[in-house]
């Protein structure tokens, strides 16, 4: 079976990049866990201070405020089939939700505990949240939810996620400026309320030095970093703090090919351009105390449900036996991870997570 | 939480008609249980006489036993790590393996029961197998393998996946044709060991009429059909017994969208191409048994981690609530049932998998 393998230390110490990150810049962290999905994991971050966390779903948030955070923010717009859910947390820890409709608001008449909300806002992602050209419904929005003692109103959230197609650094800077002073005109508009700014995913928490106003940010796959960081330039190589570990199934000599066990329901099939080309997963060379970067680029360049197909292989393919391990960088830890389902780390120790 | 419904009667008419085809071509049918990985689904199948089944894994293998599966082909090329597995089954069911190299034979040297074995054939796909036009090869396989007391040779193997890339009808025509013909000369080339052929995946099964020798056929997709399918001409929308329930998350009249719960970690990132364009699932119309086409084309065209976004919706945008429960076909409704881990019948029945 594929196993995804984690090196503690490079994840630690992405942690701490980040927590140090944002106190030079005076910002709150508030780590996304929607990649490493694990309590283990998610308690590494008190050794940085981090006291509040983020997630993408009231199961998740469940499953957090059982490993003991008391200061949780489910990164998703409110519906109301999640009632039950947001009834049981608040009364458990400090639950504060994402807001991006008026309309939502009715079915927050008669929660019993206090909750916090923030107002999503899409300063052109294009996904969820109110548009910044529209103050008219934030302002209805917090008028609305005023009536209402225990929903509590604490500013604004913006995932600037059209960050990751930008075809430029330049574009990404773009983005990351207009986020920054859509988020501080607000601040400035509904001063009345001293609304907190919350923003900030992976490449542009790596990547930008300047933070304006924010008050918190909230990147997530920083911990594991993964391909796609390495090509927008997040991170290096060398940060990636998970690899998948595949027994070798067939060697191929007339088709310079090696097939391994680990496909899509272990990678998933997120993707990612290499000269033109999708590939899955990066060939890495084995170490004793985990791997590194190794000299060839060699990819995974199709996945089936089972099966991984490792081309243009060259002499490894002659040098590598049938059942012999070999290791992979994903292009998408979040998803891999997701996947798998558990970690080794490079003690030996399995780290469970939310869905193991 | 998103929910993956099941519509039975569509997936017994789905079964039904692969078993009355094999039927009527003398075909057995022994079905990939890697689409639904449900025991409970799986033991449909006995109405339709199937007695024998295919997985991609020992895991799955492991799984099925315990469900009461005497025959059980892991349709993998063998590598060593899964031998303890591979002892356990071989005890408790007639257990088949697919080995595609001699390197593979000494490490079944000390099996202690029988266990049959088929040689994978790569007629086109360059993944697995061993080459048609290396018979050579063959040889060297079936001499040494006869060495071992425990170990059968039964037959061949092809999975002639490049027939979902084929262009066109006539080029999966010729796909196919030639996999047949492939196989039938190595039945005559090997006939002194009376070989059993064992082909076919769900496009060639639901499309093709003709299938010369093959002694088994071993869709697996056909139980649920998906979108992909529906592209290749498979079968119809109207055959697909999977869909998506998905609560609406959010409704944006300004962007002429609406977001979902219900994400890559919900259906995938498997796309499809649609007017040149990715597509991650279609919209349905709820019925009150189920759903059908409906008479809009709306697609999801952006999914991120647990967001789906159907854009150009149109009047549906206003006329959709927040909270409201969305239907949507899965492009690939292997992946989607992975990861969903469980069905939700139109009777109300929960039904497990492997992995819930």
């Amino acid at each position: 079976m594929p196993t995804l393998l984690l090196d503690k230390e490079k994840c630690l110490r992405n942690m701490e990049n980040m927590a140090g990150k944002a106190s030079a810049n005076q910002l709150s962290l508030r780590p996304h866990c929607k990649t490493h999905q694990s309590a283990e994991i998610g308690n590494w971050f008190r050794n940085f201070g981090v006291k509040a966390i983020t997630v993408s779903s009231f199961r998740m948030a469940r499953y957090f405020a059982e490993a003991g955070w008391k200061d949780i923010l489910v990164a998703f717009p409110f519906f109301p089939s999640e009632m039950e859910e947001l009834i049981g947390l608040s009364e458990k820890c400090r639950l504060s939700i994402l807001v991006d409709s008026p309309a939502t608001l009715p079915f927050l008449h008669h929660i019993p505990h206090r909750v916090d909300f923030y107002i999503d806002i899409d300063t052109g992602y294009a996904r969820t949240g109110v548009r910044t050209e529209n103050p008219e419904l934030i302002e209805q929005i917090i008028v609305k939810a005023s009536v209402n003692p225990r929903l509590e109103f604490r500013g604004f959230y913006c995932h600037a996620g059209h960050s990751y197609k930008a075809g430029s650094r330049k574009e990404r800077n773009q983005i990351h400026q207009k986020a920054i002073s859509d988020l501080e005109k607000l601040k400035k508009q509904f001063g009345q309320h001293a609304p907190l700014l919350l923003y900030g995913d992976t490449p542009n928490c790596s990547m930008q030095e300047d933070f304006g106003e924010i008050d918190e940010i909230t990147p997530g796959n920083f911990v594991f970093y993964d391909l796609v960081q390495v090509a927008l330039g997040a991170c290096s190589m060398e940060e990636i703090a998970v690899a998948m570990e595949c027994p070798v199934a067939g060697r191929y000599p007339a088709g310079d090919r090696i097939v391994i066990h680990g496909g899509a329901v272990h990678f998933s099939k997120e993707s990612l351009l290499q000269d033109g080309v999708p590939v899955y997963g990066r060939l890495v060379q084995q170490r004793e105390e985990g791997w590194s970067k190794g000299s060839r680029n060699l990819y995974l360049r199709r996945i089936s449900q089972e099966h991984g197909v490792l081309e243009q292989c060259g002499d490894l393919v002659r040098s590598t036996n049938i059942g012999e391990k070999l290791l992979f960088l994903p292009v998408h830890s979040c998803l891999t991870a997701n996947l798998m389902r558990e970690y080794l780390s490079l003690d030996g120790e399995r780290i469970t997570t939310l869905n193991a």
